[in-house]
């Protein structure tokens, strides 16, 4: 793997990360659901319908996927990731419809150096997912562990 | 549709759902990472070996999507689901690793008639995923609406 190029120390409070936009196909939103949230209204437009939803609408776990993949491509493939322990809250606000275009604004909302481990830090980031029409469909807060620059030479 | 057996009424704090076991071979998890979390240790042992993970590992994302399944096979298609919106927290306590046989059990936590619209209501639930030797590897924290049992005869 080549070197990273954003290191702990670059995710300063404030930084914003957007992503490039993302088009939602029909046959990528059925094909996900199939696999992973077989309910009506994520599979077959007719019964979805006659659902709260009114029409087909991608899985929200869809939604996050595509989320984490904008997240990988816009800066965290660069960076010096080290995982995450998990997910602090996530909000579907609107339906993501059958292709819809999204786009995603990563901001580092705190840094925290760890207290044990020297090498590394966490990052805490606000994500919000937006549509073609600027609706925003979704929100993430996570934290990621990343490594210090220098890290090697540090612990 | 057929009519679902489960209703809000259903879901009294304390009922456990357990899904059956769902074995989760290599390939799925290197198809997942090239899809939604291409990050080295999701997607190659050899890359994995060196980082924190010390081998191939599922992404976070995979286990998420794995007990939406298993929420769905073991009682959501079962039941009057109406979506959610949103999950309360995720903890990816251990990695999954390839062939892992992973089992979900989904534990009523506390429940809510909705206040402004009487055909439904709210059900939060605590899902933990445990591998083939017993190890809890995540949880998840998470509200799902569900329609009242003669929901149509009361709105």
């Amino acid at each position: 793997m080549s070197q990273p190029k954003l290191y702990f120390e670059d995710f300063t409070p404030g930084r914003v990360f957007k992503s490039e936009p993302r088009p939602v196909p029909r046959d990528e939103i059925v094909e996900f659901a199939r696999e992973f949230d077989p309910q009506p209204f994520h599979l077959d437009e007719e019964a979805a319908r006659k659902t709260m939803f009114g029409g087909l609408a991608a899985s929200g776990w869809h939604s996050c996927c595509i989320m984490m993949r904008l997240i990988a491509d816009s800066f965290l493939l660069n960076a010096s990731a080290m995982g995450s322990g998990g997910i602090d809250q996530v909000r579907w606000l609107v339906p993501i419809r059958p292709d819809d275009v999204v786009t995603l604004h990563s901001t580092v909302l705190e840094t925290r150096a760890s207290q044990s481990r020297p090498d590394r830090g966490f990052v805490k980031f606000t994500f919000e997912l937006f549509n073609q029409a600027g609706v925003k469909v979704a929100t993430m807060a996570a934290p990621l562990m990343l490594a210090k620059r220098n890290a090697g030479a540090a612990s």
